[in-house]
């Protein structure tokens, strides 16, 4: 039986979230028979970004540069931070459009069951990057969740002098941001409450 | 503003088929956060097969080789050959398991409103393959719209001292065979009839 790289192409694919045998054949065929000049796009563009990829040395996102576009963007307020437990949270909020400050990725949440500790979220350099900069508010957006709850009352308890948020309403209550739709999760930072 | 090509790798992605930006979100993140390895061999084969890309020799269909897996499959049935409209065809049809002879891409259905002729179909490599080799029954698995019945016909008109038969009940009017279930395409060939 010779090799035939289609049938490997098909079962790469089926790697992906959401993606069982039936989809990643149709994808195989799309990428190899009607979008070629994409699929070179895609196969250069995900070997470049997995050489650079790195945590961005300022929130913590994932991205090919030192510093991540959103750090970078001079444009954006840097009164406000909002503090997030994952990557996908950043581009869920960002989706909303509704929101136009800084953020900080923590890559988890408080758990002594499963030794995640607060040096393990990088908590030690939020208290001290909020110190530093001016920021004036501190909007957490960590999950719904008896960890998210804890994280945020953990940081909320380690700052002073700075006003401190939680997201409200309309995340569901063990919901992930990322699979809440931007409206809901819009309302919620508009519906901030200090705490 | 930075590069940032995690933004690239999640537009790259939104050209896949169903794929729209919150998928494309979940994917990119999941590639290179939570599977670098699986993400490297999807850019490689990707890549690979892409250069490599061609029409078997034989049935047409798509690989990476001269001839096509299935086509230089010796344990394979060589005495019946399916007929199928395009590459996805053949992967449905396969996936049900229920057929172990060889096929022929027509890559397309006589239409002569948009100048699709026999020629560009092959028809004619299609009837001296059947003559040259020891095929003993042509199934005719065309879908089942105006265009794809007219092309099974033709198809018959040409064959002479061979079983023609066409894939039957099972598969809906106007449906296309890559959508449907495998069990439905498994009793549509099993319960072909001599046409
Ligand atoms: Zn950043
Ligand atoms: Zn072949």
């Amino acid at each position: 039986m010779s090799r035939d790289l289609l049938y490997e192409l098909i079962e790469a694919l089926t790697i992906l979230p959401g993606v069982g045998k039936k989809s990643a054949q149709r994808m195989a065929l799309f990428l190899l028979d009607k979008n070629k000049d994409g699929a070179l796009h895609l196969a250069k563009t995900l070997e470049e970004c997995l050489a650079a990829i790195q945590r961005c040395e300022i929130c913590r996102q994932l991205t090919s540069e030192t510093v991540c576009r959103i750090c970078s963007d001079e444009s954006r307020d840097s009164y406000s931070l909002c503090v997030v437990e994952s990557p996908s949270d950043v581009l869920a909020i960002e989706s909303t459009g509704g929101f136009k400050g800084r953020y900080f990725v923590l890559m988890g949440r408080l758990s002594p069951i499963d030794g995640v500790s607060p040096d393990d979220l990088g908590i030690p350099d939020l208290l001290r990057h909020i110190q530093g900069a001016k920021i004036e508010e501190v909007i957490l957006a960590t999950s719904s969740t008896v960890e998210g709850d804890a994280t945020a009352t953990f940081i909320k308890d380690h700052l002073e002098g700075v006003k401190v948020s939680r997201i409200s309403y309309g995340i569901p209550i063990g919901g992930e941001l990322e699979y809440v739709d931007g409206n809901t999760i819009a309302r919620a930072i508009q519906g901030r409450i200090v705490i």
